[in-house]
């Protein structure tokens, strides 16, 4: 039975959660043995390459690959058609719902190429030189077709149509012509008239923000071996080896027990490793050729067709009283998919708002498709874009009606009872405590010099849970190998190890942890939605009492006594009844396990539920120099409330990792498209992710209150950290040079344009 | 919780155990697509090589590896020092005692080498050639001492001994001095003396054995990984990789959980790969290098270093009346254990009479080291030597009494009820079966020619069970991965699924088995004893009883009805309420798993009790050239008792092939070894086991009597077909020349000298 039963809040006192040692899979990553993508062979491998579009938009007249098979080496070449074709509808994949029509027809294009870098076609040879030769080799008749990328362009009626079937979901009446609008989401409450009404004061802006890829260090990479009787193995570098399962079986027509998926370490995902690309190419070139067959992205490619975030156009308006009291807000999103539906235009929409307590709330948000590469969720999927422009609005009603950004953000912050603007009633969340940690941080009162300016923004995150699979099993010498299915990006071998020991009772470095693959574990939903340490977490607490359970008995048996009257504490189960005083430790208990009933092992498989939304506040000092526009970040405090931080030292590394990301994204990233659609800066040469010498020491400052759905109240903590960035950034800018940025990234000729032209006006 | 409840006899009829599939691992087995031993290859890797003793007693008096150390591409070279030292004591390890001062030493001499082949060092390098030349660098000062190769011989007082600390165990008195004798065994009861004056026939022979190897094809290789934070992996060819855990962790100084081990598949075992050779060295070798490292054993290192069986000399005497009834039944076996203790002379000595019902019945048996290699496990371990003895003069009394030799066997056949001569009463059997079906089998009647002889042997084995666990995780389209913890040696992967596939009831293909590393299950015991589809397929039947009350339990909440109205049928819940008929497919409910509580998994964690014996009675009709003494098999049936035959065709197939090792073990296997105890024949060219052209067809007979403790009354069935062969062989050759044959082997030269000693007398 596997009935989920949220366990009450531990209460005792804690002897290894909250403390800070060294992670298991450290030294591993250290010195260079630890095994990514790329770095798995097999005797026989081959080398699969994809051929991918030119073109922005283009029908595929026809094919003839006859002269690359005919290439000496070339063991397999693979069209569309070597992957299953299936119905447009969305259907659930753990937590999320996906249409395999989208995912089948993303990964090689069928009929039309939808962007620059869509396969149209894959080959696998016995070395990579004669790939690449064969590649050239194939033939694809185009009939190149206009194109659209902006994403206002997109949603005109007269615009160049992705796809000729697609009728805006969400909108009403049902639209009788086709669009590039995929759906349209309106979440919120009250009277906006009546509220902006009310206001003294009114701020309503545009804004833009453009593509932004995650930046993962590690390209796609993986491993693909199947057998002729369709037995299939999988290595790859995955957020989620189930979810790579799932998919792959779809598009290959498998069972999903017939394909064993291994997840390889992960050098980075950030959202961009929970879908697939090279994963169902390999597998069907290996099904052709009967033989390994090996794929890794180059840059180039995971630029051009990997999943970045969106870009969007946003449109925001807040009313307030003079004394701080927000009244109405109002925003419009609208986001671009891509390829193919799928923005996170709807969790932008959920989080817009999220971090005010509103009276008066509305926010609209259209999903476009354009001709670009499909996005993937990026950290806190959609959050960051909306809430960019809602803290720059914010900040921009506080200094109008001249209130600290801070206590104007107090006034208004969302609290235990708040009605969120997309529907329900939050529990207990912890951004007041955040604000009132910025208001007493000695950071927030440094003083500022000339070209200087401070900024401040608030984030919200839900963070999820989900279907979870754990296992305990006890060795004959009483250490205890630890299994769980999500792979580890963050540090989750240490914080869910943690939770084991301090459950049994044990020293930490009697758990050993390992990322199971997809046969021996139950279904596991991916690491995303920071729910790692809260979902397998919780499963990890549920597996360690059914270990206990097993101890009091097997002591109970020792002792024959009821099991009633044996208690488990601090590693020992002790008899608690009348007469002399017994013990036995987990390590004795182990090595008589199999004359007491065999050996002793807890599993759970769990949909975890109750996960806590995590809030933050983020403090940023910048100098902008005028003379070239180049934005410096002098100071960074970042305070998040974690519930309960299983091992500080990660979550102030997801803080600390997030808001970087964050800086990249507000002053330097963006995706650059010449007028054929082409993307023009696809290397890390052209596309500027901060390095070292771009960012200080990001400090931290973790707040806990606890999310009374975890015995330890645990919080995802990954997310949250790139939602106020942008927004703090721009203005931190904003007042260092008295223009309202709106624009992303605010990179130097953009803030040196803008300089100008406020001089000149 | 995991008590172990024995199930009831499943009584309804079976879609799927009896059947005869494919088998899971065909495909990949005849392809060449499965990974074995030395199949894998990591980054990095050094090759290790293993320095091994040309004297069968020597001490080491130093051993300077100075100039190996220098050598360029050498990264690491370890003697015994490299492992730890441990106390002289019998713990245990699954269901085995085992002492870790003689494993520890028989991996890497100590003091002295015991044995032409006793490893003395090892050496990683960057190549094979390099550590090939880095061994002949490695310079050993040994003081050759006298050594001693026969059983007999060691026996005697003044025989040159091996450790001066062995005590005899089991001796009354405890012996004041030491000797080679490592333990004397005794069983049985009545009054011998009694039992021999009622007797009209007494017959009263000696026997030798020789060693014999298992002779599987592949070598032992392993590939081991360690870390510099001492987490390690190991992938080795094995029948159980967490007995190899166990073990190497001990000799490594580690905790079990640190290293991970997977069984490779593996090119046959028959006992010889439940122990360690390479496998703590390739570890010790890697931790000192800090790079993984590959060992693999040439043929000679599989001869001179692992572990045969016993050699064994033998005496034999049984009495019986003119009726056919035995009165008494005496043995003495002296066993070979090699350079340790640990022959199989106890189970030998249980099994010896274990075919009879005696009222006067004694074995005594001691287990002697000698300077050979220390013996493992082959195949029903002890029995078939103590059998050949047994069945030979069973085979004599009863030509001499003039009675049909199954007849006389059925007269004093086991069955349900008979006290074994080891002590406990035997449950139900099926001996007295097998000899029925050998008398009514059409083979028994044929008619022989001249230089043609028939004999019949029966054979006893126990079969264990043991700690074993196993899961089923279904999948999110009701395809179910199932793990088990035992090595798949004789299609353990089919006859498992079909069981899960039967509790199920669902067709075999949806059920994907895979073989489980050490973290991700508890422990196992190892692949041997017949263990595997008796108690990994209790535990699979277990894991598919919880996975059915899940879906009870999921099919109850769907429908609002208690789970008591839910029964499962044929893969379906059924609503057996009153109202409307409702149904549910295991894949219907595991589309909806996520939303009804979660993954669907079952595990369980056992230790199985309840094995059943298995008997046989095999036929054989030879052929002997009095010119040449070459002996031909002309043709052979095999009966055996399987309780339930889950997939027959690998039933059949353990009966073909104990029948075929036993035909070399008869006829032609045995070491040779000179007067300076080095082995002269360590090669298949010169060590002769039987190709396909020396074997007939083995036919095959499969009785059922069901054993009680399993749901589908399973008995293991691998090791009983090696029991009658020798005897069976040995009375048919007896027959054919009108000698008795008394050692093994019956090889052309030995069988030439008895017909012209025979001619001469």
């Amino acid at each position: 039975m596997n009935d989920m039963i949220i366990p009450d809040l531990v209460e005792r006192e804690l002897k290894v959660v909250g403390t800070r040692p060294l992670r298991p899979d450290g030294m591993d990553k250290v010195t260079g043995r630890a095994k990514f993508g790329a770095d798995m062979h097999v005797p026989n491998m081959l080398i699969g390459r994809v051929l991918r579009s030119p073109h922005a938009h283009a029908r595929i007249k026809s094919i003839d690959a006859s002269k690359a098979r005919a290439l000496k080496g070339v063991k397999a070449v693979i069209t569309a058609d070597a992957l299953c074709d299936l119905p447009s509808e969305f259907v659930p994949a753990g937590e999320m719902m996906v249409n395999f029509r989208d995912i089948t027809r993303n990964v090689m294009a069928r009929d039309k190429a939808l962007y620059e870098g869509h396969a149209v076609a894959a080959v696998a040879a016995t070395s990579d030189a004669v790939a690449a030769q064969a590649l050239s080799l194939i033939e694809v008749d185009y009939e190149v077709l206009p194109h659209v990328i902006d994403v206002e362009k997109a949603m005109q009626p007269d615009a160049p149509l992705l796809h000729d079937d697609m009728y805006t979901i969400g909108a009403d009446p049902k639209p009788e012509k086709p669009s590039n609008i995929a759906k349209r989401v309106e979440f919120g409450f009250g009277d906006l008239d009546a509220g902006f009404a009310k206001a003294d004061v009114v701020v309503e802006r545009e804004f833009t923000t453009k593509p932004v890829h995650q930046g993962y260090i590690e390209p796609h990479a993986c491993l693909a071996s199947v057998s002729e009787d369709g037995q299939a193995e999988l290595w790859c570098t995955t957020q989620g080896q189930f979810i790579v399962r799932a998919f792959c079986a779809k598009l290959l027509g498998m069972e999903v027990s017939q394909l064993r998926v291994t997840a390889s370490e992960i050098g980075g995902g950030f959202g961009g490793k929970t879908v697939v690309y090279l994963e169902p190419l390999a597998l069907a070139l290996s099904r052709e050729a009967c033989q390994p067959v090996k794929m890794v992205m180059s840059r180039t490619e995971v630029f051009q067709a990997s999943g970045p975030t969106s870009g969007a156009k946003l449109w925001i308006k807040v009313g307030a009283t003079k004394d701080g009291t927000v009244t109405a807000a109002d925003a419009l999103l609208k986001y671009q998919a891509g390829a193919f539906q799928g923005s996170p235009v709807q969790p932008g929409a959920m989080c817009a708002f999220a971090p005010y307590e509103l009276e008066n709330v509305r926010v609209i948000g259209f999903d476009v498709v354009v001709n670009r590469p499909k996005v993937a969720a990026y950290r806190a999927p959609g959050g960051p874009i909306a809430e960019f422009a809602v803290e720059s609005v914010m900040d921009e009603v506080a200094l109008k009606i001249n209130m600290d950004p801070v206590d104007f953000r107090l006034k208004n912050a969302a609290k235990e009872g708040t009605r969120a603007p997309y529907g329900p009633k939050l529990g207990p969340i912890g951004l007041v405590q955040t604000l009132q940690a910025a208001r007493a941080h000695e950071h927030y009162a440094a003083p500022l010099k000339a070209n200087q300016g401070r900024g401040v923004a608030s984030g919200f995150w839900f963070n999820i849970g989900g279907e979870t699979c754990a296992s305990l099993n006890v060795g004959e010498d009483g250490s205890v190998a630890m299994v769980v299915g999500t792979p580890d990006i963050g540090g989750s071998r240490a914080s869910l190890s943690m939770m084991a020991a301090e459950e049994l009772g044990i020293p930490l470095e009697h758990v050993h942890p390992i990322i199971g693959d997809t046969s021996s574990l139950g279904f596991n939903f991916l690491t995303g939605g920071s729910r790692v340490t809260f979902s397998s977490g919780m499963a990890i607490v549920q597996a360690a009492r059914e270990v206990i359970e097993i101890l009091r008995d097997r002591a109970a048996k020792l002792w024959e006594v009821p099991m009633e009257e044996v208690e488990w504490v601090d590693g020992h189960a002790r008899f608690t009844g009348s007469g002399e005083a017994k013990s036995l430790s987990l390590v004795e208990l182990a090595k008589t396990a199999g004359k007491t009933g065999g050996p002793i092992i807890g599993n759970a498989a769990i949909n975890a539920t109750g996960a806590g939304p995590s809030l933050a506040t983020h403090l940023v000092d910048v100098e902008v120099d005028p003379e070239t526009g180049a934005v410096k970040i002098l100071r960074y405090t970042a305070i998040q409330d974690a519930g309960k931080a299983v091992h500080p030292s990660y979550v102030e590394g997801q803080m600390q990792g997030g808001a970087v990301q964050g800086i990249g994204w507000a002053l330097n990233e963006e995706y650059i498209y010449d007028d054929k659609g082409r993307l023009e800066n696809p290397g890390f040469l052209d596309y500027r992710i901060p390095v070292c010498s771009d960012v200080p020491m990001i400090d931290t400052v973790i707040v806990e209150v606890p999310n009374p759905n975890h015995p330890y109240g645990v919080r995802g903590v990954g997310e949250t950290p790139i939602v106020p960035p942008m927004g703090a950034i721009a203005n931190a800018v904003s007042h260092a040079t008295g223009v309202r940025f709106t624009d992303l990234p605010m990179s130097p000729p953009r803030v040196l344009d803008a300089i100008d032209s406020n001089q000149a006006t």
